[in-house]
Parts: structure tokens; C-alpha cells; sequence
């Protein structure tokens, strides 16, 4: 019924998480339609991600293909005694946008999950620890995702470390009411946390 | 903060519509965990959609490029006499998916939108007045969208038509409750369309 191309393209966008059938219809049709510019920037961008984007081979976030590390660790600006623990490399940026927090990172690479077969092996923990010893490490803020498995990770790595001797501050953020929530509309759970972190005014 | 490649893909992913820059990361952070096939094919699909696709010069609908007309009307078996006139490209997908259409279309290119500077002139009318002489058509069947745009457009083929001297049978799709929806969900005018059209048992 449609041009092969546009139903190659379809099917292209369809591979695009969270993207059904009619979305990567419009997203084909909006293509079709924009200029050659915007396909050729688009395309390019794609084609060009793996060979221009790696991994850093210390903190595990990504960076250009042509540094040796991240700059948020080699910057002497930055801490490197305090270091934030995150699930995914996106996780720096939200952390990044609050300008709040000086440290280095350390991505782990996903959260520990037994119905994926995602297991402490799988993480960046040994490396973890490396760099825990070799910078001196202070303090570690486990910033996993509130979930089932960032919480188990977070406590894993939490053990693992103390099972191993490192002997360093441990954190992990504030869990409560998010700004601009109204108090009925929070869960349970959340506002038990809320309770038992509750601060001095 | 980010890869200087991975800022050009979410940016480019961002000019998708619908798109934010939450969804854009995510669509970014996929690719780049994607394997190269997943890469390749996205990128050429899209590099190659305006050289591969072109539209049909008769109907405006959607052809390969290596096509001189659409399928859907050089087809024997379509009737030519009836013509099924939709806004967009993709409405045909819509239509043809019911299986009970064995006409032809036209694509007007939009619907007459005075906000958005589209006035019938930018619409392709003309060329279906002439279809409709050359091809003796007996019937059009008027599928625009159900939106104030799409039933201004219709009105305005229809008086258009008669003020041409163009003498055939106009019809439009019945407007209605759609299958699957409880009557206390209808809303008042989709109701009233619906008993102003109500048919015999």
C-alpha cells in the first residue's frame, strides 16, 4: 500500500523504544516532508554515534570518542574523594542540571535485575572499588533510581564494600515529597520516608 | 556535559514531532546502545526517503519512486468512476486498511486552514475537477477529517464542484459513535450526528 521506502522507514523508527505503528508513521511522514537538511542531519547523527561516542575507560560515562576521560573526572575542579554512583550515563546529566554537586561519577551500567540476568558481575563494582582506593575516596553517594533494583544495588554495593573492608562515608539522596506535590497525591511509601527523614525548621 | 555526537543526535532527534528533549535522549541513549545494523538501517532509511519516495501526479498519493502512477489507481480492478478525495497521504493507509474501498483517491495536500495561510488554491482541487471530467466520475466520496478544518474543506469542495457545473453524486462518511464506545462517553455533537443519521432495523 505504500512506497517500499517509507515502509522501510516506518519499520526503522518502529525499533525506536516506546515508538508503535502510528507514531513512526508520523515520524516517517514528518521526514518525507522536512528538508533534505533536516533528514541529512538526522541521518548522519545516527550513522555517525558508535565511532564518535565511547566509554570513559574510569568513571564508565560516555565521552568523545577522541578523550581519554571524562572532563567531569580529569577537571581538577572536581572533587575526586566524593563520587556519585549512577545506573545509566544519562543519570550524570540530571545530577549535572542541579549544578549542586562537585564530584565525579560512577556509572554502573544498569541495576541489578534476575529476571533480566543482570547480576553484581555485570555492573562496574570491582572497578568501583579500584578507584575507591586509588583516589582516596571519602564519601560515595549511592544516587541508584528509586526502584525495586536500584534500591537492591544500592544495598549490595553498600555490603559488598563493607564485606571488603572499605571503610568510607556511604549516602545515597533524600527520599520524599517532590517539590510541587500535593500531600494527598503522594504514595505511602513515599511520604513514610518523608516522615523519617523529616528535618529540623 | 555530554559527547559533542550524542548532543547533535538528541537535537536532531529533538526536530521529530511530539519530540522533547526527554524523549529525545531517550531515543539517543537507545541508538547508541543499538548495534550497528539497528544504526545503518535507521540512518539509511531516512537518508534515502526523498530520492525513493515521489508522489503520484494524478491521485497525490504516495509512490515509489520508480513508479509513474500509483498502484491504487492503475489498477484494473479500482473503480475510477469513485473517488474517495482525503487529506493526507496517510489517510489512504487508514482507509484501505478497512478492505471495503475498491475506488480511487485524491490527495488534497491539507485542508484549508486560514491560521496556517492554507486557502483552496495551495489544495490540489483543481486537478480533481479535472479527473472528475477526464475519468467520468460518478461519485466522490468527501473523507476529510472530522475537525472544522476538514468539514470547512469539504463544504468548499462541494460548493466549489456545483458552482463548476460538476453534476455527480457527493457524498461523506457517516459521522457517528464509533465502535467500542459507551453512549454516556459521546460527546453532544458526535450524538446528535448520530441520531440525525440513525438507520432502520
Amino acid at each position: 500500500m505504500l512506497p517500499k521506502a517509507l515502509d522501510e522507514l516506518i519499520e526503522a523508527l518502529g525499533s525506536l523504544p516506546g515508538v508503535g505503528p502510528r507514531t513512526a508513521e508520523r515520524y516517517a511522514y514528518f521526514l518525507l516532508r522536512a528538508n533534505e537538511r533536516t533528514t541529512d542531519l538526522l541521518s548522519d547523527a545516527i550513522s555517525n554515534i558508535h565511532e564518535r561516542v565511547r566509554t570513559c575507560p574510569v568513571t564508565y560515562a560516555l565521552i568523545d570518542a577522541s578523550e581519554d576521560v571524562s572532563p567531569l573526572y580529569s577537571d581538577p575542579e572536581r572533587d575526586k574523594t566524593l563520587i556519585a554512583i549512577v545506573e545509566e550515563p544519562l543519570d550524570i546529566i540530571a545530577l549535572e542540571r542541579t549544578k549542586q554537586f562537585h564530584g565525579t561519577y560512577h556509572v554502573l551500567g544498569g541495576a541489578m535485575s534476575p529476571i533480566d540476568g543482570i547480576g553484581p558481575e555485570q555492573l562496574h563494582i570491582p572497578e568501583l572499588i579500584e578507584r575507591i582506593k586509588k583516589d582516596a575516596v571519602k564519601e560515595v553517594i549511592l544516587a541508584t533510581n528509586a526502584s525495586v533494583e536500584g534500591e537492591s544495588t544500592a544495598l549490595y554495593i553498600q555490603k559488598h564494600l563493607e564485606e571488603q573492608g572499605v571503610d568510607i562515608s556511604m549516602t545515597r539522596l533524600a527520599r520524599g515529597i517532590p517539590v510541587g506535590v500535593d500531600l494527598e497525591y503522594a504514595d505511602m511509601i513515599t511520604l513514610t520516608h518523608a516522615l523519617q527523614g523529616r528535618s529540623k525548621l
